[in-house]
């Protein structure tokens, strides 16, 4: 049997490869490719050419891309799946004001951030006008959740099986030089994470930058997602930044759990 | 044939049929409807059931959706999508700044937006920090290009043949009691658009609130996006907003305009 034909019996039963492609296909596109030819795309998602052609088209017909001769790009209406997931989620109107009031008291950026597999995805944030350096977040960026505060504190609500499993799963990718990439350092930090309810990176995403992450709980008090800010490294010692943050922070998330569906 | 055979030899060609109904069953989820049986996007998408079973079930199969009981819901993973075409647009880091400062500046929520047909999506937005009142825009947000005013000034930019065209196309949808159904006076505010270079929507979107938008130019001279802002109608009469919002949104403009790809 060739791959395709393996393709077509998982098709029939409760799997359809054609969509799954086409979703790889909208993720070919990034900063650094912007526009693709069906080659280029072909390449980055391992497809086939013709495969590669058909799912651009398919995009393009149903207005979620552009081709302007032999190159595509993806259209704003991309932006409406995602669009799905935000008004699904409920966080449309009621979790902004929050976020904005949390950042106007801290002075710095605030985001929110929920696990998928091995990575945070960022679903929120509210940022500080005219603040020079900031770590940009922006809706659908990721991070690797090994690494990063916010992913720390995510991890730390899961069963100890499922941990293991992850992070057995899980090549540690240095940052920068203070990057843990050692697994059972890691694995220091979620467990202080759990204990602690709060989850403290400094310099291991970008150098100079320290982070701050506390758990947001549903109203099943499992862990939801996670509130995060952060800080210049040298302004936070400065300022006993972390001191300051971590109980406000507490606070807007138990004012936030709830509003989660 | 059956509509499936016709399905199948479009297919073969330059399109995908169940890549784009897969699409669709992304957007049948939304506030309303955050969680859905098969049964229920069955109907949302008038796709026949086992279809949409299998689309489901890709979804969850890849991380898009996840399924308890027998709802599914859409996970943060679909974000990813969206991010996809805002990293490709540059629009990550470098616009917003300018967008905060904007809002600053007006003391108000500033918004950017694109035509998608008969639609403006907003990409990218900056909230004031304890704004009571503001229509809240989130990026992905649709609204009806011909009774905003985003909409009519990018419907400005588009050659005379073209937007009669969508306007013969297009059903008017009253939202408020003040909004223009009538397509020769909705054309009469779109001419106005193109001749002051911004446009003024007075209570059309919803009772309460003025809208102002003005065109963003790419480096081609092409209409490429709208800025946008909105005041409560009351007090944009009382403090003039429109005749201090349009030249400082005229010059924002004129900066971000290049920042577009």
């Amino acid at each position: 049997m060739t791959e395709d034909d393996i393709a077509q019996i998982k098709d029939a039963q409760n799997f359809n490869t054609s969509f799954a492609r086409g979703l790889k296909v909208i993720r070919a596109f990034d900063a650094m490719h912007p526009r693709l030819s069906v080659a280029g795309v072909a390449e980055r998602t391992k497809l086939d050419r013709a495969v590669a052609r058909r799912l651009l088209l398919t995009l393009v017909e149903e207005g979620f891309a552009k081709q302007e001769g032999k190159t595509f790009e993806l259209t704003a209406k991309i932006l409406t799946l995602g669009y799905s997931y935000l008004s699904a989620m409920g966080l449309d109107q009621r979790l902004q004001p929050y976020l904005d009031e949390l950042s106007a008291q801290l002075e710095q950026a605030v985001s929110v951030s929920v696990l998928d597999g091995s990575e945070t995805i960022f679903i929120a944030r509210s940022e500080r006008v005219g603040q020079i350096m900031a770590y940009v977040v922006r809706t659908g960026l990721r991070l690797s959740a090994f690494s990063s505060a916010s992913g720390r504190v995510l991890l730390a609500d899961l069963p100890q099986d499922e941990l293991d499993r992850r992070l057995a799963d899980t090549e540690m990718v240095a940052l920068t030089p203070f990057t843990k990439t050692d697994k059972s350092a890691v694995r220091d930090e979620i467990s202080r994470a759990r204990m602690n309810g709060y989850c403290v990176n400094e310099q291991e995403l970008e150098e100079g930058l320290l982070s701050v992450s506390v758990p947001i709980h549903g109203p099943d008090g499992r862990v939801r997602a996670a509130l995060n800010t952060n800080c210049t490294y040298t302004k936070a010692l400065q300022i006993g930044f972390v001191e300051t943050a971590v109980p406000l922070m507490r606070s807007f998330a138990s004012q936030i759990g709830p509003l989660m569906h």
